[in-house]
């Protein structure tokens, strides 16, 4: 591969972990980064404006949702996600593997790639690692993901690894076809299981063709903390040091501070946005749920501390109200807090990084967490 | 009654049309005035800074829906409506009469007042014109309306007479619970389903009493245009020309247009908000259906006159796929727009008043909404 399509730089480093910038056709990033997840061409129930305002740099599409509906040609033809849903900066889009992988009986993997049947109203569709990088052209994404295939947890050695080295002959075909374009980039998967020879394996094939940066795929399917940290942990130190990493659907915010501190500088998780649509709050002091009964009456932020537009201006006893009656607002409002939650969490990371006293604030993290929502009113 | 708890000027006015500002004890709202509908103490979807950012000046409350969920007393304990909502700007709210007479078979009316169960749990309720004065005093409302019955319609002279002057003595009551505050008034409603004489015996009898200001009831209750306006046209002149007439519950955009020709200077509706929701779109030239396949690949706005974040930000198919796809985004992205498109309506009325030309602007309006949306790409 010739000069890289997005550019990264490392800006600091504190132990494993690094505090850095990636620079793409629609701008920058900082990293240690979290992708807000806009699965259909939305943040769901968020405008633009207030996915910025959560401190997002930037969102994930997700190819399949959008292959099915409304279409990478049509969106094309309407100029590109990004102008699609009027978001200008960066995007990444997956490649929709995952997804097709997690339709059981509705599909079916060959050397080829993969077909399936749209979950929508069951007309078929194939995706090969060529059309998967067509797509993600189609969409205008500024990283996108090799197809790969994510094997079910758990699953014997065997498959594991013929499963990881077709993906491997998948990735060298979708670099084959991904045309380069400055600001544009193409990312590799790790794949192989809960096996650390395998994934190390991956990691080596992948790397000697050289990709734009490197994912961690296959973890956060049900293996474990301290199994996930071991991956990471075999992972990392065979990915080149000057390419960004990412580990894929991870996580809680917990998971990502572990994970920062062991070298992952990227992430996507669609917790804080699913969470904030059933009433589930993110906190320095850990989880709330909104609907309880306790916060009927309490006038109090869903996080004191919190400089988001809904902790600013909303008490706990209105979002209350709001879960309860059903009203849509409470799906918004707390979702653009959980999503500023993460913002901030990842701004406190980086600044930890270039402080070099990331220690230090893990420790801190880990204890306020600990603490839970100690006041009651 | 003494000097109004709301203060109202009339500005301008042209043929019966009025341009005033009516004063609150939380600001000042500029008439011709569209209320925006908050029922459950949210205007569904939207923040408070983007109701504000549609141009509406007040919001409507409805104390059927706060009594049952979650309650005047716990809302007065929490600092009030506007505080819970996060609502600084006026408030109106409803007497609940509306949405109770039309529980049919869930409520009982007796000359003291009405009792009903719940829809949410089937509990029992009691309200009394004493009660609706209480709690929309407890929900802190700068503007609140007496407790009425809403004849069905039709309806028979013999049962509207005996309706209206049942009303009446509940609209004396209500006067004389109400706690007169600056900046806070009550206002009367005219009832007499569709007969002028019981109209004008209504609006004598409230005038008599003497509210803050005096609405239209009864009416968009599938009267009709001609019949609707008739009723205007009769109550009309019976009320006190330096007091605000509020017409409930309408309308579509050429239903407010004539009823501000005819002297009305306050709505509510909930079309704007509900249409949102289900893909109704309001522009200069009509309506348009978002989930309709012809705007599948539209990249206009909504409305390419419109100044709304919405059409500044988002084309059409992009709303399309929203609605096609079931995404919250779009009833907030379009509820804004309707909203947007309502106030910018309402000022242009308030416009043309101040100029003299409101003749000439409702020849326009009616001319460009005839158009329809003549551009298909």
């Amino acid at each position: 591969m010739s000069a890289p399509g997005v550019a990264f730089e490392v800006l600091a480093r504190d132990g494993a972990a690094r505090r850095g910038r990636l620079t793409t056709a629609h701008g920058t990033v900082n990293t240690p980064a979290f992708m807000a997840v806009g699965t259909a061409g939305s943040v769901k129930g968020l405008t633009p404006e207030e996915i910025a305002a959560t401190g997002t740099e930037i969102v994930l599409g997700n190819t399949y949702h959008l292959m099915l509906r409304p279409g990478p040609e049509r969106i094309a033809r309407l100029g590109g996600l990004h102008r699609f849903m009027s978001w200008p900066n960066p995007i990444l889009t997956d490649s929709g593997g995952y997804q097709v992988m997690s339709l059981a009986d509705l599909r079916q993997i060959t050397e080829d790639g993969v077909t399936f049947k749209s979950h929508l109203d069951g007309s078929r569709y194939a995706l090969t690692p060529e059309r998967a990088v067509e797509i993600q052209a189609l969409l205008g994404a500024d990283i996108a993901m090799v197809l790969d295939e994510c094997t079910p947890h758990p699953v014997d050695e065997g498959c594991a690894a013929e499963s990881m080295r077709r993906s491997l002959r998948w990735a060298e075909r979708s670099l084959a076809a991904f045309e380069a374009r400055p600001g544009h980039g193409l990312f590799g998967i790790v794949q192989g299981a809960m096996i650390p020879e395998l994934r190390r394996e991956s990691a080596a094939g992948l790397v000697e063709m050289g990709f734009d940066g490197y994912a961690l795929g296959g973890l956060a399917v049900g293996e474990g903390r301290e199994t996930r940290l071991q991956m990471i942990e075999e992972t990392v130190p065979a990915l080149p040091a000057e390419r960004p990493r990412y580990l894929m659907g991870v996580g809680k915010p917990a998971d990502l501070v572990e994970a920062v501190a062991r070298g992952i500088d990227m992430f996507d998780c669609v917790l804080p946005t699913r969470s904030g649509r059933t009433g589930q709050a993110f906190t320095r002091r850990g989880t709330l749920n909104m609907s309880n009964a306790r916060h009927r009456e309490d006038p109090r932020a869903v996080d004191p501390d919190c400089g988001c537009a809904t902790c600013r201006n909303h008490g706990r006893a209105y979002l209350h109200h709001l879960f309860r009656a059903g009203e849509m607002l409470g799906p918004v409002l707390l979702t653009r807090h959980n999503l500023y939650y993460y913002q901030a969490l990842m701004a406190a990371l980086r600044g930890a990084i270039q402080a070099g006293r990331l220690g230090a604030f893990i420790a801190a993290f880990e204890a306020q967490q600990a603490e839970g929502d100690l006041e009651p009113i």
